[in-house]
């Protein structure tokens, strides 16, 4: 399965009075990490499709947290294809610093029309989009 | 087992160009209801106990979304002890816009020393919260 | 001219490691007080207008420190309409905590189609609008 | 005077509904490249000074937008050093995209002891910092 990996730093607007990188940051780490990764593809987390918007808004996401990571470090966010559905994506997310896991995330992806007329419509993944993610 | 609901309207900052509340958003919203139904006990998250901060950082965090909210709608959330340990709390949330379910989630808070010489260190809860999260 | 006055509480997400709200949530909690004072007006933030997406995207923001914010407590926010132009409105905000002042800023947000074919295009401010920012 | 430049891409979670940059997420922009800029002159945003914990709490903020920032754009965000004060540094911003001035901004940061038992306390400039901000 394709894999993918990223670095950021920690920001100070990520931190929170405790100290370290406030829990909810993680999950900001995690989607940018997966549009990268969409990215790395040749793909984009923001497509037309027949003149509709098209996204990918997440139906579950979860992180588990070992060790804070703190103001200035370099985090490696790893993003990992760990099922690839009709119309969804589930991904594996690592969390390292300096090879020590800080956390494990998981994320699922719907792709939906954003503009259909109830809302939230969701289609069956694009056939060039899901070959990507397939991996070479 | 304790339980309390809050409000809160989703803001513009809230949202992204999907035109909804940003997924990452919900932890905060939760987050904040942890607070306000730990104040509601008569305690706090932000402590001090021998001269030491205590908090109450996150091991875990999940959530799962059903519907979409929108800016400026009234969410409701709430709060409910799944289970108590010696050191952590399991915490069930549940989103909903006038009764219609939005999101549920759930998160652990680990009881922790904030200044510990090693950075974070789990300590038992402190007894007078521990006897407040059992309820009346 | 118009005046309005909103109250939130400094949220733990609002802080960051210096143990303080964090400098930019400030922005935040005059846009949302922009919002509550539109609605209590009797108009909205996010108007359609002949099915175009009306918006009021901001040319300037500006805010002076005084006295730090910390987390749990209690901020009063007062808007007040400084200039009314033809297409766009200056604000002046008002931070205090129990009536010593912590903040004063300032914005300008210009009345926008949002979905104008070339991006953003400021338009005047609607008549109705227009009407109830000059107070009562 | 000292200058410095820095790039980064506009992310999800910074955009709003209004389908551009949120306004308030420049000023984390300016922040970090602050930030990026003190560690280019071999000193940190984040000191330890005798014991006591440094920081460069904001007394004011400014931010002009003349174009909207959208998602995935890569920005480069330029700092100079507009006058530095016996306690405060006063920054100057440039944001541009390919050349494109989007926005402009200025910060005033002020030099403090975060852990005074007052709280935050104006210190001045310690003299290895203020050397570097002068530039070579």
């Amino acid at each position: 399965m394709t894999e993918f990996t990223t670095r950021r730093r920690v920001e100070f607007a990520d931190t929170d009075q405790g100290g370290i990188m406030h829990f909810s940051r993680y999950f900001v780490f995690m989607e940018t990490a997966e549009h990268l990764f969409l990215e790395s593809l040749g793909t984009s987390v923001a497509l037309e499709l027949d003149g509709h918007r098209i996204g990918w808004p997440r139906v579950s996401a979860t992180c588990d947290y070992r060790r804070p990571a703190r103001f200035g470090e370099t985090i490696e966010i790893r993003v990992r294809v760990r099922r690839k559905g009709e119309k969804s994506v589930t991904y594996d997310f690592t969390f390292t610093r300096g090879g020590e896991e800080l956390a494990t995330g998981q994320m699922v992806s719907v792709c939906c029309v954003l503009d259909a007329p109830e809302g939230l419509r969701a289609i069956p993944i694009p056939e060039a989009v899901a070959r990507r993610l397939d991996g070479p």
